[in-house]
């Protein structure tokens, strides 16, 4: 299976408007989409740095793994996105050789994009997620 | 100060040579330059993901921030590299804002590019490396 490109890069905090003006106002980052993802448990924001993309993922449900990571770490690097031409492929791809997937089959993520998630086990020790590219070549919305 | 993209992520682990097979094989990643940097106390590899980077960095040094980091939380995300395009100017205007700079001037990181660390405090929680693009507009060695 072949990654195209880091995707996006997330971080973990408790509350996405308290940390959006550092990374604005000082680092120069652009605010993108901001949405609710209920099953994930988290809000999430996309910050754009050139044609690279930052999230910020806060946690709505107290419940949820990314709660679970701030009482356990506090905010900091959560995952991982990497963009793939093929997620049904790379995903069988990877089930074929025995890496834990989180998400068997693809779902949406931010912006509506096909995402799933691997298990840190299978990916280096990192949280990794694997992103559709839909416009392949380039960076995504 | 405006981050130009994404340089690298990178990621502690215990041991380059144990963690490279999957990231390689599995993930289609291309192994890079590879070098101990003895300031840092750690031996560091570049992968290439498309034009992106992720770096694998290993402590050399069992005192250094990086041994101690994989004692803490284990192996995982370390920090996020940023290009910029003049480095002293955005360490110096930092500074002017009150940031907290873990490199109060350049240093050379791997392959010789001029990069200089910021403490999560003052970054989103997130250790952030800047490492100046000596090409900018595309991506360094």
């Amino acid at each position: 299976m072949l990654l195209e490109r880091i995707h996006h890069v997330a971080y973990a905090v408790e509350d996405i408007d308290a940390a959006l003006p550092e990374l604005t106002e000082r680092y120069g980052m652009r605010v993108g989409i901001r949405e609710r993802m209920e099953d994930q448990g988290v809000e999430a924001v996309a910050l754009d740095v050139g044609t690279d993309r930052l999230e910020l993922i806060q946690p709505i449900d107290p419940e949820g793994s990314v709660a679970r990571f701030l009482e356990r770490r506090g905010p900091g690097l959560h995952h991982v996105g990497y963009a793939v031409g093929d997620l049904d492929a790379a995903l069988e791809e990877l089930r074929s050789a025995g890496a834990e997937l989180i998400d068997e089959r693809p779902r949406r993520g931010l912006g509506g994009h096909l995402i799933a998630f691997v298990h840190p086990h299978s990916a280096g020790g990192v949280l990794t997620e694997l992103v559709q590219s839909e416009r392949p070549g380039r960076h995504g919305d």
